[in-house]
């Protein structure tokens, strides 16, 4: 089976699915393996590196005449998605979730869609598979240095002989994977963190990493399914949004991370907290997106700066913007994936085997995956019966 | 006597030069404080905040006409230095020596100029006086946090499922106070640290923040005068460059600091020891300059990337992006320094002072800084007799 790995095309991404490192792996268990020229240039990865590792590089036109199995990091763009043949099998983070019209077209053409973000992320045996933790992972530390680089002030205390700088007061606003590394991060720079969740399970993590749990009065434990928060209802939401604006106006950073898979973002930072915070605060949204945010008028990729002197980013892609770590990261997962998929050489597709019920969006002609074959049955072209929801 | 905080012009300057806390402790010694309207707005100091410590705000026209001495951050660009008057006096980083031609205007206009980078810096009491020491330990810090924001991987170690991140390799060149704040950053982000400097002297700072010293065999001392390096001679300064390119090649992220004042900064990363860089490897050029840097190419304010991959980061004014930092510590040197200078609620010349002696660089209408004097007498205009030196 030759398994290919293509450069990305989305703009920003500086991704790579596989790195150097991971060649010999999956050569070892009988893969051969392609690289675009160019596929590991803006994570400082050469050609000749993926080459002396025992890869073939090859033109995008040879990756599509020659792949099995194609890697990559996002969604294949038209072009790409459009190019690919019956039989041929894609594999990255394809959010069937969010764009499960992708999903229906590799279907309707016969290719087999694999996607990291439909791992069940609770079994010990797919922590090494898991890219949203990964991803998250490298996204926290960033933030939490994006914030330190913006704000005007030190984050450790320091005392000089021209005064003494007090310690940042940073605060973190869900704490998943993350959260936890924004902590850790903060923690490291010698900022005072505090923390909030709405599953209070997360405290001890939090303290143990030097931060202090916050908890409100309003939201006492919304832990849902399968690790993730559950969605809270309007007057939760509504009451946790006023408790929390008193704590994010004595902060000086705040970083939001809460995200719910598929749904829109929840709003934790409203304007009127927004108008509470002190002129100089710095607030990272990492749950902007073109759906909205975390925080209220974040704009993704961009960097705003309120009528109070507010500096809120608009945190878009952040693992890319890490793209050595992110990849290297990525590569081990999505190696640790194909070495549990491939039997004997080759993709060993089994619905029924609980990883791959996840992950096995769509095989031989058909969207296999429940929770998007799902989406799709309640979204199909001419379903406008009376009733027929639509999400 | 009145003294009056002006609003910053130079692109890029967010600093001020006093902050509100700083005006109870000079209204206790009988000044009285104006502030030009927005003179903290870009360290998010509001004039508001000004008013209620006990300052007046005023209009730029307004302090000209009422202020005995102007306090600002940087030079006065070429409007508000026509604008003094006679008797008028100004105190700011005024950089005498590269800019002598300021300080004769100044003389004849009868202007009384203080500059802060005239400090005698190995005296204990001027230590809490001094803007540059203050100023460098800022930029250290932002240095190394650019250097963590712009580098493609971690800076700590980081065991996760999803493998090993090993931790940065990052070296400081340079260990004055900039290059000490930047070696501490690094450390409490989680890199391994090593760092040079001309002074053997400093080995046991950096040993002490918990970097390892590096001692060349080519140059072992060129400890000069007031805690600055010497300039080294050509041969040894070829020797160094040679001898640090191995050590520059084995390092992920480097940041040079080296500056000797008054002169060209010495190149310490050769256009051969950046080539002999890895890709992706990351250079934070603290000297850069328009006279050139310590880092072959670089400009200042800009990023650029070699042919290698490697990114050399053109470091302008660092601490100018950290502004309330900055602005604090620069606000407490002036202060002391002002405290230090002011009799029965006036400033009290006095060259025969050891502080003053370095720090009045004109008074009563000539240049009487000796080192700023020395210099204008090589280079009066009309100087043109043979064997008239030009710098």
């Amino acid at each position: 089976m030759k398994v290919a790995v293509v450069k990305e095309s989305a703009p920003g991404e500086r991704r790579v699915a596989l790195v150097p490192e991971m060649i010999a792996r999956l050569r070892g268990a009988g893969l051969e393996v392609l690289v675009e020229s160019g596929a590991g240039d803006r994570a400082w990865l050469a050609d000749s590196a993926y080459a002396e590792a025992g890869a073939t590089v090859v033109s995008r036109a040879e990756l599509l005449a020659d792949a099995d199995l194609i890697v990559m990091v996002g969604k294949p763009d038209r072009q790409l998605a459009g190019a690919l043949r019956p039989g041929q099998a894609i594999l990255g983070l394809l959010s069937p979730l969010a764009d499960p019209g992708l999903a229906a077209a590799l279907a309707a053409q016969g290719v087999t869609a694999i996607s990291l973000d439909g791992l069940p992320r609770t079994l010990t045996r797919t922590q090494g598979m898991d890219a949203l933790s990964s991803q998250a992972n490298v996204a926290g530390y960033k933030a939490a240095l994006l914030g330190a680089a913006t704000f005007g002030r030190f984050f450790p205390m320091l005392t000089t002989a021209a005064g003494t700088a007090r310690p940042a007061k940073v605060l973190i606003l869900g704490t998943g994977v993350a959260g936890l590394q924004a902590i850790g991060t903060a923690r490291r720079l010698g900022a005072v963190v505090s923390a909030y969740d709405v599953r209070p399970q997360t405290k001890t993590e939090v303290e143990s990493l030097g931060g202090t749990f916050i908890e409100l009065a309003s939201v006492r434990d919304a832990a849902g399914e399968g690790g993730y928060a559950r969605a809270l209802t309007d007057d939760e939401r509504q009451a946790q949004q006023a408790e929390l604006a008193g704590h994010i106006a004595r902060h000086d950073v705040v970083i939001t991370t809460a995200q719910v898979p598929g749904r829109k973002p929840p709003l934790l930072v409203t304007e009127d907290a927004l108008k509470e915070m002190s002129a100089g605060a710095v607030v990272v949204d990492m749950g902007s997106s073109p759906l909205g945010g975390n925080v209220a008028g974040s704009v993704p990729g961009e960097t705003i700066v309120t009528g109070n002197g507010v500096t809120v980013i608009g945190a878009g892609n952040l693992a890319a913007t890490v793209p050595a770590a992110s990849s290297a990261f990525l590569a081990r997962n999505i190696t640790t994936l194909l070495l549990y998929m491939v039997k004997d050489g080759a993709l060993a597709i089994d619905p029924a085997d609980e990883i791959q019920a996840g992950v096995v969006i769509t095989h031989d002609g058909a969207v296999i995956q429940p929770a998007t074959a799902a989406l799709l049955a309640t979204t199909q072209p001419g379903d406008d019966a009376p009733g027929g929801a639509t999400p």
